[in-house]
């Protein structure tokens, strides 16, 4: 892909969503003129309308929407400020711009005149508003150019087209390719990839070491970190690898409930993003490590296990009662087992067993044993 | 600078420092055979030793040295603890890897023969050990091959050498070029430099807005954000900018104390990273804003201002008195007036004024105007 043709691809995409978006205001005039109550359908995102697909394997939303209209004391400021981030949508789908969530804010807070009252007093009054638009649009705001915190970071065999630009993920030294916030076709497009695999790890330092002895190189697979939870940028530029690509997904986190969580959204979505795992989700993703068999294969010394707390107790109650966790015997051996043995195990006490250990030793053995809970 | 230079500039540089690391234990054993106290001397980190260098503009740390022997039972374990983390990164650096700081407190972590006694329990007694290294050895941590957090990007024309990787910085479409925590000679080399000034921005979100109007193109320069407070990789990194390719630096913060005291941090250094300062601090820096006469300038509506708390005051009461603001009437008054005007202003406001006011109007007028502190 060209430079032209992704920037083409990109106004051709932003125009059918300032459609949409003016269709929002068009309806309200509509329905004014007939004298009826102007008002829109906003999907439900509260946990009673998300819901575990089994067939796709991924959180979903349901069908539930609730009406938002103007003649109603309740919904009035709401209804507004609806309409009102929708224009500043529109105003930024038709500059071609990008912009972060706390500066939408910003375009949409004012006073309104004739009153003492703001359209908006907090981000957190607005961010919810977009979150309503990408609900009624059915697409996503990083498609309408709305950024947030950027996280991740990638290296491997790997060309793609950034914003015009050529970049080969693999000659971007100890740094490699940071994750922006918006990796949409159009923005974010794959150009060629040589890489037969995913690798995602949970820790900076990990994808630090394993970029330091390039494992991927060795390994003919992407290495990607998000830091921790991923950021939505991560998990959508994750989802469009292993889709468009075909490239199976290995995850990595530390032996403990939080690691197991970032798997889990990685791979299903998380509750109160469920609108977004369709485009985000990787059902097909393999949990490599670090796994309760593994203490002793590996030979982890006691000086190296953390004691778990009463907050990792609650969370592994909570987790292993998840729909998707529930009916895997598999797991819920591992959760039970991990309560047993009562300690949690960091990524990081790997160096413990030698330097470059888990880059040549301990994930390809993993992966070539096929050493992994789906 | 090609490849192998730089693989072996950094060979060469790794000798000189195992070299000083052996020199440590060797010292030791000399004392051990003469009959007296192995012992260390370790540059005092504390506030008495850390003072203000007015002909330097700068943060440094004293002379003062606290001696660290074997045969004190009150410095036993950290003398031991001191070895042990030196003959760790002397395997570092001799295997030309890079470790975390948690990597590193694994490697030194563990069960002493004979007792119940561990040799760290905890990574926060480790990290202050790798800080008195550096103060033995006078090097980086960096230099010994120690990684921490990352944070900053860079984008703009300039060409780098990153671990035998060509990197063309205005070429990294809306990702940009993330800032290693290593960012020494020998890892990188800066090779070829058009832009002709730095513009460092606090926030990440400003950063990518700058970098979607290609400011750094218009404006012949390097955009740089360390988001927030920087990491030290990203100090590091624009000292060497501004020290070694003679840019001038501006800063661009929020209207609040605590953007200014990320000015500071760039410019003069951190009281607890003292030492650290003759090689990440930017004396010469400019604070570009936001001032408090940008306020009644750009017209900021009321409805943009955040008020300012009692953390607030209590911080710029803190800072103000600082040696390296106290002298300067300049900031003396910036200090007074914000106190009286008692609100906050955020970079991201100035999305009110037109999605590209920042890049088209406010940066090139305050730059061309000549408009900031020193």
């Amino acid at each position: 892909m060209k430079d032209k043709e992704q920037i083409n691809l990109k106004i051709q995409k932003n125009k059918e969503l300032v459609d949409k978006l003016v269709n929002i205001g068009n309806n309200a005039i509509i329905q004014l003129k007939e004298f009826q109550n102007p008002s829109v359908n906003i999907p439900v995102r509260t946990l009673s309308n998300v819901y575990f697909d089994e067939k796709a394997r991924l959180l979903r939303l349901g069908n539930s929407t609730s009406e938002r209209s103007y003649f109603n004391l309740a919904q009035a400021k709401s209804f507004m400020q609806t309409m009102l981030v929708a224009s500043k949508l529109r105003e930024v789908l038709e500059r071609g711009s990008a912009v972060g969530l706390r500066q939408l804010f910003y375009m949409s807070k004012g006073g309104i005149q004739g009153t003492k009252e703001n359209t908006f007093d907090l981000q957190k009054e607005c961010d919810p508003i977009v979150e309503d638009i990408e609900g009624v649009l059915k697409c996503l705001r990083e498609e309408m150019g709305v950024e947030a915190e950027r996280k991740g970071i990638l290296a491997g065999d790997i060309k793609l087209m950034d914003s015009g630009d050529e970049i080969d993920c693999s000659r971007l030294g100890s740094s490699g390719y940071g994750i922006p916030s918006i990796v949409e076709k159009g923005t974010i497009d794959f150009i060629d990839c040589k890489a037969e695999s995913i690798l995602v790890v949970e820790k900076a330092q990990t994808w630090s070491t394993l970029n330091h002895d390039k494992f991927w190189k060795k390994n003919k697979c992407l290495i990607l970190t998000g830091k921790g939870q991923p950021a939505r940028g991560d998990r959508r530029m994750l989802a469009r690898l292993h889709r468009e690509l075909d490239l199976p997904v290995y995850i990595f986190t530390d032996m403990d409930i939080w690691g197991y969580y970032i798997y889990s959204v990685y791979k299903q979505g998380s509750i109160n993003l469920a609108h977004f795992s369709e485009n985000a989700a990787v059902p097909d993703a393999k949990f490599l490590g670090f796994k309760m068999s593994d203490v002793e294969k590996y030979k982890i010394p006691k000086e190296h296990l953390i004691p778990m707390n009463k907050g990792d107790y609650k969370r592994i109650n909570e987790i292993s009662n998840y729909d998707w966790f529930k009916e895997k015997k598999e797991w819920q051996k591992e959760f039970k087992e991990l309560v047993k043995f009562s300690n949690k195990i960091e990524q990081d006490a790997l160096i413990g067993k030698g330097l470059d250990f888990m880059s040549r030793t301990y994930l390809p053995e993993k992966i070539q044993n096929r050493d992994w809970i789906e």
